[in-house]
């Protein structure tokens, strides 16, 4: 008796598991030196706390006692509760009479990462592919893996927007599904209606020649904060095959209650199949069903009224830091990442961290974050995210944080 | 873009998928013909409701708005829950000092099923075997080929009781596990101590033949609701390499909110790498963690006293009501499912459904359980547990339900 030999290997590689291991440290490290002296940016745990009318409504289903109020409910969740997510979709979209979801489209599930592995499940036949466009977030490898099918990572354009072109060239007789997440975790890039529209134009094109018009398959979470009036672009209306997974997570800031869902467009030629292949899936890999409690909160606040402007102020503060320290990043339009580039070192003793790249030379990311660790600075090497060179900074967490980082930041960066 | 053809192939399939979509079709007969006119023998739903213990903490935890109360943690859990976890199995299984279990052996799950996922996930190589004695819980075999492994469902006794025997001869290089579930569902057999044992020593012995000493997989959700003052065997003393997976769902009637949690015996060869391997796979299926409102909530509600006497006046009812009607059953020892023996036709028009089984003639389950389907009557065919000619009957549900479905199960009887 033993672990699986495969589970061995991905638990001792780099990569995507770092960023846990660096929140797991994060805690050991605060209980050690005090939380305001560690600058913790490892994890997207929202800091903000969630809105008064979460806290009414998880008082008001508390006291409801009525039989049944925690036992199981069909496998694809409370009727009221998928109801109130068509409604959630419909409103984001615009979608309006013919093309409007209802429950029939909606399977709720254990956040957004329990909705990807359940629609994977549902649609990948074993070395299926999945075209992701980098940079992306890092348990996708996981979560495609799990179901024998294989991520295929695509080059993005300098500024993270989607390059079409790289994303058509990587098209296959076995792509089934195209994965794109906007506003990004960790770039914070926002894909434009044009560069979806093209996309859509080239996935049609595909159909037409291989008779497979893949999924695309829209993962929102981080859709309702965005930052200078900018708008996610509504993927319903442009492309037939479109599912959208989210979660509460990080609008309603409810990540450990792990509640979210999956949406079909309703002119998705397979709506019906997708959502009992879901619904079965959910079922089959153990989630059973969406945690019920939480069902009923979500129902009743998924449009609660919620200020992000203590993200904006963040995210005006960190890039402050940051470019003060002499550190390149891209500028975020929503979620509440900076995605920067690992400077190149200036001590002799570092130049071993100058490492080639195809036909670039990049700074080795684990070193420098390794770096950044002795000044209690944590970050998330971008090597997971599919692009070394890069790190990632979550700046969901308190000003002082952010604040008080600038200084041991740009003593890092000296000493680099 | 289409389902997965495995997924198609599954959900076309008789069998598991017949209990949830007996319960859904429950809901809607009842819809139609009124609650108090259909008798929905079908699923493991509690109808007994939480104790009032629950509904106090929950409101406290309601009123709790601290920070991070929502939040992630690390993937295994709360250290308060995951130690109140500890307490429990030590209590279960009479631990003290160096045999007893403290967080570091506990990763909180999404139920039972979800903890179930995160193990196979972890132990599984590709073909690897899972030996489980028959009648099995039908989810099983999904859990287990989720993750390319085998399930080896291998016969009991007459009464249900283990044959280690037979488990002795279906061991072979690739068993990975042995997985008990102990009040069985369906059956509701306690696995005896002397039993426990001799199946212990059976896989020592395999283990010193050949290097690898399986796991013993204790599937525990019925630990707490026996009849006749049975006690459910305590493994961790009497196996080393042994592991417990259980929830909240059934002995405090909390099935909907998805909590439960998996422990690893400490003189188990490899506890701590199964417990990294554990919560490694717990993030990486999409669990990522226990939904944190109900982690509280049994961190305080784990001891609470619970009267289980109401499945005790039903287990007497419904073993009354269907001896009435002629049909054998095992008596059960705890959980609250019946397990019948389909009976043979009496009309020449359903000799037809009389089979083949082996060595002998049984009657076709599917076909007693659609005919009794037309009397209101929903039970779950006995070949999704892996014993054709057997049917199920949950029985928590209401008396009234089981009272009056005394007439139309005589009828069904007489008109088979």
């Amino acid at each position: 008796m033993a672990i699986a030999k495969h589970i061995k290997e991905l638990m001792n590689s780099k990569g995507s598991s770092v960023i846990r291991k660096m929140f797991e440290e994060g805690i050991q490290l605060k209980a050690k030196f005090g939380e305001d002296k560690v600058y913790d940016f490892s994890l997207g745990n929202p800091d903000m706390p969630p809105p008064e009318k979460i806290y009414q409504v998880v008082n008001e289903i508390a006291k409801d006692n009525s039989k049944d109020r925690h036992a199981y409910m069909p496998n694809a969740g409370y009727t009221e509760t998928r109801k109130a997510m068509a409604d959630k979709v419909n409103f984001e979209q615009n979608l309006t009479d013919d093309s409007a979801l209802n429950e029939n489209h909606v399977v709720m599930s254990v956040g957004a990462a329990g909705a990807l592995n359940s629609v994977f499940k549902a649609i990948l036949n074993s070395e299926d592919e999945v075209i992701v466009p980098c940079p992306f977030f890092a348990e996708y490898r996981s979560y495609v893996s799990n179901f024998g099918g294989n991520l295929i990572p695509v080059k993005s354009k300098k500024d993270f927007s989607l390059d079409v072109e790289a994303i058509k060239n990587a098209l296959t007789s076995k792509t089934t599904a195209v994965l794109i997440n906007s506003p990004n975790n960790p770039s914070g890039k926002i894909y434009s209606e044009s560069d979806i529209k093209e996309l859509a134009s080239v996935l049609y094109e595909h159909g037409k020649n291989t008779g497979i018009t893949p999924y695309l398959i829209c993962d929102e979470p981080y859709r309702a904060i965005t930052y200078n009036g900018k708008k996610v672009t509504s993927v319903f209306p442009l492309y037939d095959n479109a599912v959208v997974v989210t979660s509460f997570a990080k609008n309603l800031s409810l990540p450990g209650e792990r509640i979210g869902f999956i949406a079909v467009n309703p002119k998705c030629e397979d709506a019906k199949e997708f959502i009992a292949a879901c619904t079965y899936t959910t079922r089959t890999l153990g989630y059973v069903n969406a945690p019920a409690f939480f069902q009923k909160v979500v129902a009743k606040c998924w449009n609660a009224d919620v200020d992000y402007s203590m993200y904006t102020n963040r995210c005006k503060m960190i890039t402050e830091v940051v470019k003060n320290a002499g550190i390149e990043f891209v500028e975020p339009e929503g979620a509440f990442y900076l995605f920067c580039k690992a400077p190149m070192p200036i001590l002799q003793e570092n130049k071993q961290f100058i490492i080639n790249n195809g036909d670039e030379e990049i700074c080795d990311e684990f070193a420098f974050c390794d770096h950044l660790k002795k000044y209690n600075i944590l970050c998330a090497p971008g090597s997971g995210f599919g692009c070394p060179g890069y790190f990632r900074m979550a700046f969901c967490v308190s000003e002082n944080t952010i604040k008080n980082c600038a200084e041991p930041l740009q003593l890092a960066k000296q000493s680099w």
